[in-house]
């Protein structure tokens, strides 16, 4: 690829999760937080998930230092009935909010005795990688369900609209099989965000009529997006199956904001000038409560076999589960090392050399 | 409208409950039970869910008649631990499990003490209208989830595939506001069995290419799904998006299929001979628990006003919000009486002259 700009390099996983947490501890964070949000952040790089990985910290980073992100601390508990609470996550890293309230789950699962546990938080910092969570619970058979919102955000037209009106909403389940879990993480939009900041960037049109413009006309231009007044995303469906998208970015409203109570009614309230963060909804289900682990892990891993097993449509590949892709980036990455684009890296480079320190070593080949 | 064959007629609903009931009384089923089937598919004809009301009455009939549908008793507990619980139908009328299983988690929210109830239940007949159920729930300020999936039938195929694996799996979602619920009740595929037959009776094609033929081709043509070996239903979200409803779909079975510890592989193995019936998840959620009820019910209000209030798409309708056409429905035949299409009456009148029992009467004009 000589001639044709720096390569991807790969690293050593406790490298990159060494560096990343010493860079935020450096920036104020506290010790044990800056190692949770490290933590997660290269966990979403070796699922593959790049666009959620360490491409986040210098955002982060300046959320820090400009005072926006609490630094140190504990989320609060502001109702607990035993298997349903609400947290304020106090604008804490959405990562050790999230990493909080997952203990906290499986704590009331264990000693609590509740085999199904709703935990609701206001006032998250974004959480970055929904499917990192989700894949914890599941790795240690639990199902999982995973949503955010962020009530200050309004990207996508409610179905046959095109007014911006919610946040890209995504929804993030984990379910255990008798194999590697069901790992499912997509938005209730047509398209992402960063979806439309990268087709902007290069050019290029999407796929798709996954937007509308200011006048209502479908379009696949991402040009749409950043005219005054803005386009919208559609929900996801697209232009005629946006009902159900819509749909369910409903649902991941009534689960976040409905539930955590403070969401956009808030934000447009009383609390206009106050920062609203994320909001996020987490619940944790354990089968054994139901008709059991075994015959649970053995339903989905028998549906998950006979999906794989599916003739591909013509001329495409072979059925893929969710989550087979990002478990096979994982044991890949884990041996050879994580592929970082060049773009992560020579982001990361100033902000490492602010803080004094060395970039992670790159692996050789 | 003469000479067009015979009209649409409006019908108290109360007659056709009482008439509906009695009819299943007559074939066998137990006096409650009756009255609760009925109930609820008059129920779905009132909200205008009108392929999912007394259409079904002639196939429940006959389910009932060749002894495949139990009449009388209650679901059994298989599993309790208070806010969870698996349920066993034992192939009674799906409404009545529904119905049974609601009360049962109303009773666990209110003297239970708890704010999350969930319920899987295994070997329910048909459930018709999801709707009908968590509008209840709504009504009586909770938000409810129920979702349904049928073990023995595949007709929806995997994303990227040909060979049908799901069944259509639909999800509602019952949402209290400050105004009438937010009312979600949509497939997990791109188009649903009845709309096939109904394009395959009219001998039209379908909006869209939302199946795809034994060869992996796309199609809008319903005669692909009734060749050998079939083709099938795309996921919701179609051949673009189409991982979307697929991962739902996953969802979906995991919450009753996996939780119920009985699904697909319960009907491939020991149990391939057994009635399998339907597997169905219930979750209800009291927002009590978390940011308090009003707080849920202002937020989700606030919502729905803005998306209502979000311009239309160019040339499109207003935009309107899942349960506001089910709410005008209500709303107007409670007044003028239910509009039911020819075709129904047509096919209920024979089963009620094999009962000896009259028709309901039609309203004038």
């Amino acid at each position: 690829m000589a001639g044709t700009g720096p390569a991807s390099r790969r690293y050593r996983p406790d490298d990159l999760i060494g560096c990343t947490a010493r860079l935020f501890e450096r920036a104020g964070l506290d010790g044990t937080i800056a190692g949770a949000v490290a933590d997660i952040l290269v966990a979403a790089d070796l699922l593959g998930y790049d666009t959620h990985g360490l491409q986040f910290v210098p955002a982060y980073l300046a959320d820090i230092e400009q005072g926006r992100t609490r630094t140190s601390g504990e989320p609060e508990i502001l109702n607990d009935t035993g298997g349903s609470l609400l947290l304020d996550g106090r604008m804490l890293p959405g990562q050790w909010v999230v990493l909080r309230a997952l203990a906290l789950a499986q704590e009331r699962m264990g000693s609590g005795g509740h085999a199904t546990v709703s935990i609701a938080i206001r006032h998250s910092q974004n959480i970055s990688c929904l499917a990192t969570y989700v894949k914890r619970a599941a790795d240690d058979g639990l199902m999982a369900l995973l949503t955010t919102s962020a009530p200050n955000n309004a990207m996508v037209a409610p179905h046959g609209g095109r007014s911006p009106r919610l946040s890209t909403n995504p929804i993030a389940i984990g379910i255990p099989t008798d194999g590697t879990p069901i790992l499912i993480d997509t938005s209730t939009s047509a398209t992402t965000n960063r979806r439309i900041e990268r087709s902007r960037r290069t050019g290029q049109r999407l796929p798709g009529p996954w937007l509308v413009d200011n006048q209502g006309r479908p379009s696949d231009d991402p040009e749409v997006i950043y005219t005054d007044p803005p386009g919208a995303i559609l929900p996801a469906g697209g232009l005629d199956m946006g009902h159900k998208g819509f749909a369910l970015a409903l649902f991941v409203e009534a689960l976040t904001s409905g539930l955590a109570g403070h969401g956009r009614a808030a934000a447009d309230g009383a609390d206009k000038d106050a920062p609203m963060g994320a909001n996020v909804f987490l619940q944790l289900i354990d089968a054994a409560a139901f008709g059991g682990i075994e015959a649970f892990r053995h339903e989905t891993g028998f549906l998950a076999q006979l999906c794989r097993q599916s003739l591909p449509q013509a001329g495409g590949p072979a059925v893929r589960i969710p989550g087979d892709r990002a478990h096979q980036a994982l044991s890949e990455q884990r041996e050879a090392g994580v592929l970082l684009h060049p773009e992560i890296m020579q982001r990361l480079r100033p902000c490492l050399e602010k803080y004094d320190l060395e970039p992670p070593e790159a692996l050789a080949g």
